[in-house]
């Protein structure tokens, strides 16, 4: 309705004129086209993904977030999701394309593939994957890209800011309560009633018994890495752990009471980055099969094959993968209930 | 494995440097990138389904086609399927923008909105949408982009591409075999049963036997129009039939015995079309559900709502209805069995 | 862990003995097996669904709704959501039988077709569309279905307790703060200075200023009947709108301020019913083209072509569409902002 | 039509009694219905494709098959492909299902779990994977069950008809034209060729060229598995190469010239067993990225992680990979030339 507005044409609005006579094939073969015009859209979506990280980072960067920033940061996640969905489904067009067509313009290409794109690796490093600059992902990009890398490896990552913004949660004593404590506190006791239970059932054989205990014996142990500070440094300066020990509690404390409508945000924030790091999985092993189906199992002197890289891609470069695990720490609300006072500091103002 | 091709750069191959730095939004708004994004990506892809369009047409138009072309036709058509699925999920997408995100920069957008895309119109011209150069869809465009369209146009769309191979098949008669005829004869024995089972029906009240002999009746009518060239041309200057009365005989022919090796191909080509036509449909629906929710029902001097324009946009513009409607024609192959003589004609060589 | 109990089966858990011997096919023909089993797998997917909603429509039923219980009426939604989508997906399936598959055994299943779900109409029925018991598509269902769908007309739907819970907000007036006047003051400065802008324009000749003005006043006859009681009302008798002036004013202050912590899970909730809306309305569409491309266009004494019942199908029987229609008044909340006092009583308590 | 047909009720007609009420939680915990229904669902597209899979080897376990026949396998398993491809997206529905709402009946249920799904199993053996009776997935299933698996295990796999089928093509060799020679030595001319511009590259350090050279080693190598006999049979005693070499042959001539008509229905077949094969294992990885969010890292006396299991469920269990692995083995069929009478015999029979 502003009538002052000078019309604005959806053709130059968008740059078409770049963008559509920016493909260049260097063979005359049909399938090239699609090769380059799949490519130019990932770059295309790797550069929204970019635009949104970099909005959701400069909100976590803030002492202090409002309760509408988490929001802001997670619309930001959750639209990043969508398109890593999209991007995941995509691979499908590129498959339309068979080993053979592939192969009759691939020699033309020289080593250019998308392992070489300079903004896929800006994503992982700024969500908090720790390349060394010296990595052949990283090195063999130009001069500028490399710069780039260097720089955000050198910014705070998303996996920091959202340490930094567990770390300082308030809610780990609220008064009287310290959730730790009594967290602690209901295992062991969970464990002991487990242990009188084996102890007493005599339906079981004592080989039962002995495995029964053993079991037993390796959870608890798995629990104690929570609790006891020296263990849980150990695996972090192994790189097992991300997360400091307080924010995995202030993750624990968030995931367990979920349903306080303070928690409602900061648990659709931890489940987003969650997803959006299954996603990035899914992706890399999706872009894996469908390598190995247009190229074949590939042999060379690198002698690398593409199943060791594979499992490789999946297993390594999981940034989140200490809230993934929070899952086997879990257990209900219910059975750990919080004091009323706490409640309604956990609550919205206009209920008290 | 060829050493002397000089290197390409991943970046300066995709042409990278352009796209990447084509996006200008208007606004300080963090939503517009997105908008701009999508869009680019949309017409991305507009441009990959033209270029396959265009590819199918050349091959389509040759006087004769060998398998190996219709081969190549079905193959570039199934790619056209593939990227349009991407495109209706890409809505979603679109769709994490809420309408107040919309509404922060929509007014300074102008009048910028996808409707405006040429090259959705020349796609639509290309598979044969017949646009009048004064329609509004057509006559906002640039000069350069209407002349495209007016070109297209003048051009044989994919429609007429179609309609052309199917009537000069020369399987409609081989030696003594003549489908129609006997496709004809069949359909009227049936009929006649029909007939008779009302009428010798004791279970039936006159009241339904009537109702009965008056649906009988209007299918035999629906079937007339097959069999007749006056009634059937009639429906053709009104615009109900786009084929010719031959074409749709031949495309009958290879849906009722699609799987003789002869009509394997052919089966598929038509049944990519019908699925294209679909999913433009699909498409337009979508992008209408969203526009309705981004801005709300329409109002203004216009008079045109979104939903009269809805209705509009799913019934109109379809190409290839006459394709989708044989299904209410066939019956089944083992009903009217070919000679064998006509088989092996229809057969691989190496079989006879 | 629990070593006392006892071993269940996942296939007595499942009842996969019943499951998996309930498919008794009515002729030979290979495709019916498919058929049979993709509308069995629909109709757990609808029991799961009506599932859902009962949980949800219980706690909306209640007086007074906590947080908590929105919360978990978001995630019923939410999960509906994910069923729906997956159920227009498996619409693929189907399609992969040609019609002439199905024609084979059609004529052996008499009248048996999707329509006489008695699940889907119970839904439907559930969410809030008004069935007459006359309807074609409920008389034809059987004594004790037409019972369910009775009772079902006969209590409140999803529709009538939201429209209930959003009546009873008492965020539209807070101490000294009243949203609607607030509001209603906004909108009409704005108009105001439209028509200013529109009558000092010398750019505009006398027909575009006509043109413009003419546009801008059935803008404010939009609005005006949010404004006005009488209006508004009117239409509710017409079947126009279906929730009351209230409830729209609640639903229009919760999309304004969506971003308040307080507003977090309502804005969710109703952007969650218009969602479902939608893909009901998809699928009903996506289901037709399927049986279109199965059976053809329709001929019969009934007289209602595929094409009548498609338009129809999607533009009625939409249940939230006073929700969707809502963006054609939203502002930004920026315009309209809220006094600091009311910011802390929609905030959440910690903050205060 | 059929008017003595009697009316089929859609209720009766899919048992959807028995269906329906085949719910049976065994807490009060409102997600457990849906972790019954989504695997009744996914048992229901288990029996789907077993019945699909049975019909396709029953045609591919004939010593002659027809064009026609190969026409219905294809069918069969897209439509396989189909079901996968849901069974993969519905995981996104138990996903809204958080690790707590699992925990709350988790004890409950025991040990039962999809793992247990004999259907899977039986599946996995009907497509060749060689289970022993002793594994662990086999020997917990109950009696009746286990003997389904060990009559599947006795049976022909469809690995092992496609091998037979390829096996016994005609077409390797046609009157003069021996397609394993000409392949042959067109790649020994390759290599030759390749090593010469290695030679006389002077662009290339000493160090280059022996890289270059070892490179070009392992490839012909990697080559030579496929030549000589006594090599692949090694790796067929290994479990590494599962067809024979005869069959692989065939494959290859099939892929190297599927856009001959006598080939294009047996590409579909291979290229339908690839994409099972990838999609079996998709679903696999979905399935298990899932169950680590519900549960976590799994610690035990078993001693396997999650992250092992999931490696090893990726890597085994592959069926058709021989085909998969086919793709570094490809030449285009333009370096290869058919001779014109060999192209006659694999043509249309009425284009001689």
């Amino acid at each position: 309705m502003n009538m002052n507005v000078k019309r604005i044409d959806y053709f130059n609005y968008l740059h078409l004129n770049e963008l559509l006579n920016a493909q260049f094939p260097k063979s005359s073969i049909h399938d090239e086209m699609l090769f380059i015009i799949t490519h130019q859209v990932y770059e295309l979506w790797f550069k929204q993904i970019l635009f949104e990280i970099d909005a959701v980072s400069l909100l976590l960067a803030q002492d202090e977030l409002l309760d509408t920033d988490i929001f802001k940061v997670v619309s930001g996640l959750q639209r990043i999701i969508k398109i890593q969905k999209l991007m995941i489904d995509q691979i499908k067009i590129l498959e339309t394309m068979t080993p053979m067509d592939f192969l009759e313009f691939r020699d033309l290409l020289g080593t250019a593939s998308g392992f070489e794109s300079h903004q896929f690796r800006l994503l992982e490093a700024k969500l908090g994957v720790k390349y060394e600059m010296s990595s052949p992902f990283i090195s063999r990009l130009s001069e500028p890209h490399q710069r780039l890398i260097a720089e955000a490896l050198s910014q705070s990552s998303l996996l920091t800011l959202i340490e930094r913004w567990l770390s300082r949660t308030p809610f780990l004593s609220i008064d009287d309560f310290t959730f730790w404590a009594d967290y602690q506190a209901e295992i062991q006791v969970r464990h002991e009633q487990e242990r009188l239970k084996i102890n007493t059932n005599e339906w079981l054989s004592p080989q039962e018994k002995l495995s029964s205990m053993q079991q037993l014996q390796s959870v608890e142990e798995h629990f104690n890495v929570l609790f006891d500070s020296t263990l849980y440094n150990e695996l972090i300066v192994k790189g097992e752990k991300k997360l400091s020990q307080r924010a995995t509690h202030a993750a624990l404390l968030i995931y367990i009471y979920r349903d306080q409508p303070a928690f409602h945000l900061p648990y659709m924030l931890l489940s987003s980055l969650v997803e959006i790091d299954d996603l990035l999985s899914s992706w890399r092993y999706a872009h894996i099969l469908m390598v190995q189906r247009m190229i074949g199992q590939r042999v060379g002197t690198g002698g690398s094959t593409g199943q060791q890289y594979l499992t490789h891609a999946m297993q390594s470069r999981k940034v989140f993968s200490d809230l993934t695990n929070l899952a086997s720490f879990l257990i209900r609300g219910s059975q750990l209930p919080l004091p009323d006072h706490v409640k309604i500091k956990l609550g919205l103002s206009y209920v008290q």
